[in-house]
């Protein structure tokens, strides 16, 4: 037999979409922003197509590019990066498995904070990694000092995080990174800092980047997603940054995954971040607006939905909303009696899951939101 | 220490080509086509941008892709593949680090042919593999059972393989690949088929897959990359095909790694394959014009090359030229001496190389290749 990836389910988001694509819910799952793109990005990158090369760009990603992300992480997070610093991936998907395939060697041990990505687990146990998962609970879901403490072993190597959280939509607090950083700086563990909702932390509130903290700057692999900070989730352009000693490895392990990405998508990443902040400012205050939205309708249609800061999520907590059914069952429910697909958080825990908890992507058209909210009123 | 990727250098292709950056040199190393891709390629691509989504494409890949895939392998090599079981992934490099993350159990051990393509061994050793290398040796580098045998142990479980063979430019005989399919039936392995060079095979003889030989349907994992067929190689979209019960395990090391595809490269590649035969046929015999310009113009300079059938390589025998070099010592030399960057063949062996043979890339306009061997001409 071939055991690795056998018991593996297909991923929670392609199958909750492809039961929507079936039954032509209205797909609240899967996150990504309804219609194909802001058509200034678009157009940047068809006329890249025709006016630059399709061959082969430098391994690590075209400089303009990795000169345009150090720019940008100065200008929006105080950062002092170089470019040198700075490897373009195929997605963050790809970064987070180039950035394991790197640092792992078989037996380490990873610490992980659920609820949890889905293909962190996978990625870390592929890799020969031993995971040492920290179970985060509502509402607070807060990280404490004897919970991490109890996890880390003299084996424990990394600590693979998430920051603005998916699926809770959780900023972590000034005193939880903080915390977090003196974990990696005492036991001298390398941090992966999964980033990607970076650019949508909402209500005026700044995002803290891990590597920014004390002892942090040569320790932390942040990870960043050209497809969520120009809402097109299918162009698979992300970056990974670290010092130079870990950036070397990391250009090592993605050579041999995907070696490049394509560069029409570099350029026109290149040349929205060059953009005036205005645009992204303005396209965060537009997801913000789509929360409230969401979360207003739903509580007007007798939901009780949790707070999100951040991300494109937001989760109804179904016994506070008088619904005495688990996350699963009431998504399987909603998506054939509703019309309507969604994302049970329980899909986010290796085991012991919070099952009260169902994820609902905000980052639609009014229009969409409206009815979503229409058909899970009449569902209650 | 992390000693994982720790001892493995920049791959080969990369550091030539940044060296070719540095010096200005015409840069026959990296294999890659002169210009930015064909026009009609280009211009499909920017289209799809501008009309299609660019939000996540199914996980597999688009349908109209797989299904275009399914009737181009009909068509061009009578399989009969159904659309379910081909899987996009984002360039051929990650379809094998794929298939390997799927298949290979720590202790497996994994059978390859060398000269070999510089990423396998690093990533099977990664995933836990244990490779075990037949080298084969030049004029005729030609496979025989005696070798094959010897290299076979109960625990082999994967035959890694690449045909037509870049960097030779060696497109196996019938016979010998119905000797790799009768070991791999005999001996129960997997066959994982590189195949990216399978539209560049010249003097009209045909492509044979692999999978197409008596008992190879279920155990083949065929590998494809639409840069090397569209000449676009930077657009990272290549493919596995193989048979349901590995199909399914391929796709869930997929989604953990990149997950998705650009859905606009797929869909250009969707119209590209729908094209008339003739624009395939067309671009093949350009190719062939080109190997046989620069096979002809290095012969006048007095240099002796390797026959080549396929890809877009061919190498100069240094001995044989009367040049008293290994292949390392040349390529450095021309790079600085004549402004032509090249690729030492020893870099395609894990130990014990043959260093007499130099690849040079043809896949250039008549002026960059005259130019080169006028460089050339002057160097000897
Ligand atoms: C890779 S598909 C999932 C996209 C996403 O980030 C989510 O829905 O959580
Ligand atoms: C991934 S860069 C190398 C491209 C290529 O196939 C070659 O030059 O051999």
């Amino acid at each position: 037999g071939h055991p690795v990836y056998r018991d593996m389910p297909t991923t929670i988001f392609e199958h909750m979409s492809a039961r929507a694509r079936e039954t032509g819910a209205i797909n609240l799952g899967q996150g990504f922003p309804e219609g194909p793109g802001p058509q200034d990005v678009l157009q940047a990158a068809a006329d890249a197509l025709l006016t630059r090369s399709s061959q082969y760009p430098p391994m690590p990603g075209l400089i303009e590019l990795r000169t345009a992300l150090a720019d940008h992480y100065a200008r929006r997070q105080g950062l002092d990066l170089s470019p040198q610093e700075i490897i373009v991936t195929s997605g963050a998907t790809e970064a987070i498995a180039a950035s394991l395939l790197a640092l792992v060697r078989p037996g380490d041990e990873v610490l992980m904070l659920a609820p949890l990505y889905d293909a962190y687990l996978p990625l870390v146990e592929r890799v020969g990694g031993v995971a040492r998962v920290v179970k985060l609970t509502p509402p607070d879901w807060r990280v404490t000092r004897d919970a991490l403490e109890a996890a880390i072993t003299p084996k424990t190597r990394i600590l693979l995080m998430n920051n603005p959280v998916n699926p809770t939509g959780i900023v972590l607090r000034e005193a939880e990174l903080a915390l977090l950083a003196d974990l990696c700086v005492g036991h001298d563990l390398i941090a992966l800092c999964d980033e990607v909702w970076e650019e949508t932390v909402y209500d005026g509130l700044p995002h803290r980047p891990l590597i920014g903290f004390p002892g942090m700057r040569e320790r932390t692999v942040k990870i960043g997603s050209a497809g969520k900070i120009f809402s097109v989730t299918g162009w698979k352009v992300g970056w990974m940054c670290a010092a130079p000693p870990i950036a070397t490895l990391l250009a090592r392990a993605h050579q041999f995954l995907t070696f490049t990405t394509p560069p029409n998508l570099q350029w026109a990443v290149a040349q929205g971040l060059g953009w005036p902040d205005q645009w992204l400012n303005d396209q965060r205050a537009a997801y913000q607006a789509s929360r409230d939205r969401l979360a207003a309708g739903l509580i007007k249609a007798g939901y009780v939905v949790q707070p999100s800061g951040a991300t494109w999520f937001l989760s109804i907590d179904l016994p506070a909303s008088g619904i005495a059914m688990d996350d699963v069952t009431f998504c399987n429910r909603i998506i054939d009696e509703a019309g309507v697909a969604a994302i049970p958080i329980s899909a986010f825990y290796p085991d012991d899951p919070v099952t009260h908890l169902v994820r609902l992507c905000f980052s639609k058209s009014d229009a969409t939101l409206d009815q979503a909210i229409e058909r899970l009123a009449t569902f209650r």
